[in-house]
């Protein structure tokens, strides 16, 4: 039995994946041996790699341009290498502050270039992204880091910014769910373990002609240029999670590619946010309607006990990992890829039931 | 049917993980859902992260002073972080330079830090590890950083010497197989896919008292002072990996720990180096007797065409993955933890049909 996973990450995969993994793992194919017992630069596990590879480019309409990079040390450590590897002497790194990712972003960002904010939520309790002229840019940027969708806050970037200035987005809890203008873009990157796989490796795009210019007095694993030069296999990559992200756009590929993505995104978060809006007050967003994640919806009942008690009672109906973030607190549904609507229809009539027994 | 698997890494598990792994693969124990489905904030896999690091000590006989941390990136991203973290302004870091890791080790470091060649194998063509005599230290020296075993050339430090400076170590492709004398030890580390389980987690033991001084200025994955303070929970730690690393060492545990693991790699590596020695002089070895590694043992046939041939044959006995690096040539079989006897045994049995033939 399957429960109904609303966890913001690692989160629900499609079963089918797992059992296709499952049924290979300790023999993989025929070979003898599993596929995590293999060198990475065996036959088999190349394919592995690179249809992973180029799986990610073609789902997500990546023009050829774009490296395809497979890291370790998640978005975590992409918030050290852009700046690292983009920013030279005198270049300015810029930041929209939509939350507690690009706080993060940018924070770290500080220890390996001169960054900033170009716009500020913080004064206002982080409730919207930006319209684009709100957007203050200093001469002398090299690039405009933007999150396009906050895991924790539920807030997401309703369009990407065209301020002459290349873009740079921490996608990591919106990967594959809308298109992205990638003549805007200079670099986008993400965590897998949302709507891609598996915990343990990042998805950069990069633009060929920034590796060009990439700084090179790093050591080995921060350089951008080298990972690519190697199709990122300098060092053994993480093999699992690679091989499990395959199998997940393959998946994607399968059920209708990113425009399906998109669409049963946008209807899965319009039936939950019609319920919350719906609900004469009771449920409540947080977040400015503008900017409301699709992927991970934030809503608050009357009161914090009400919160707790409403998390335990959808568990006890196998809706799990309803809590809230702890640093803002009450109820987070993430509605990623692989939850299926029935998920969401069974979420919308527990909320149903619980308002009934508690307004 | 399971082959003999003599990869260098990623290499054979033990066959009783990989099928536990699979059984619990798609439902984690009644949970409804994959580990790997779950938060990483969630009970079962909090339980999962911290029995992998106490049993990773305990396998160890790492002293309670010491912090263990489960980081991305493999041991490729340790060769930037340790200079960072441990090197202040005119301090040196020292490395032993014994072959393709160890270089890799000492050139990372200089783009982070003052590092120098306190050894160098280069002009002798790598052939064996120094004496404690040999390796020339400079004052302000931090550390002292050596490659326990060179996975490519098959060399091993005979002993980790004892200069008055604090060691740092590259355990890669020796973890788990020899105890180490933690008293002269301020940081080891290694990439988990040889002894530890598949790739994508590297594990890295650090002083508690290097982190009290380590340098703060840093983004936050680079830290470690952070990582140990989030018991290497600051962000989505690489969750199958740790698991199965968790498994393995409980495999290492059941069949006898740390002692038992040197017992069987000094019985199987003497086997193997028997049998080399031992064909008067149609298998030789290129490292000198003292510095001869237990883990990845490296020969040479009388010429390259036998060599290709020998490699060739052996497949076909389901004697796999024996072809040396590239970089070397020869032939190389690796005899970590997970090897059976048996796969040795007919590995040696294969050795000399395979000499009877063409000598």
């Amino acid at each position: 039995m399957r429960v109904h996973n609303f966890s913001a990450g690692p989160c629900t995969l499609p079963v089918e994946v797992l059992e296709e993994a499952q049924a290979e793992f300790v023999d993989y194919r025929g070979a003898g041996m599993s596929l995590i017992e293999m060198s990475h630069r065996s036959k088999a596990y190349d394919e592995v790699h690179h249809q992973a590879m180029r799986k990610a480019a073609e789902v997500f309409g990546a023009p050829d341009d774009f490296e395809v990079l497979l890291l370790g040390g998640g978005a975590t450590l992409q918030f050290a290498m852009i700046p690292m590897n983009l920013l030279k002497q005198s270049e300015l790194g810029a930041y929209v502050d939509t939350g507690a990712w690009a706080t993060r972003a940018v924070e770290d960002g500080g220890y390996h270039g001169d960054v900033y904010r170009a716009w500020d939520g913080r004064d206002e309790g982080y409730r919207r992204a930006p319209r684009p002229e709100e957007v203050a840019l200093q001469p002398n940027t090299r690039y405009l880091h933007v999150t396009a969708n906050e895991t924790i806050g539920g807030i997401r970037l309703p369009e990407f910014p065209d301020l002459g200035v290349p873009l740079v987005a921490d996608l990591s809890s919106e990967y594959m769910s809308r298109p992205i203008p990638w003549d805007r873009f200079d670099l986008v990157y993400g965590g897998a373990q949302k709507n891609l796989g598996p915990a343990g490796v990042a998805l950069t795009f990069v633009r060929r002609s920034v590796l060009e210019t990439a700084n090179r007095e790093l050591a080995a694993y921060l350089r951008y240029d080298l990972h690519a030069a190697k199709d990122s296999m300098f060092n053994t990559p993480p093999v699992f999670a690679i091989y499990m992200m395959g199998k997940v756009l393959g998946w994607v590929e399968s059920e209708g590619g990113l425009q399906e993505m998109q669409r049963r995104a946008e209807a899965k978060a319009g039936r939950l946010y019609a319920a919350i809006d719906g609900s004469g007050g009771f449920y409540r967003s947080p977040v400015e309607q503008d900017s409301r994640s699709l992927m991970n919806v934030v809503f608050r009942l009357p009161t914090e006990d009400l919160e707790r008690d409403f998390v335990a009672a959808a568990a006890d109906r196998d809706l799990v990992n309803l809590k809230g973030h702890r640093s803002v607190g009450g109820v987070r549904a993430s509605l990623y890829n692989a939850l299926p609507n029935e998920s969401v229809e069974a979420l919308v009539g527990f909320m149903e039931d619980f308002q009934a027994a508690n307004a």
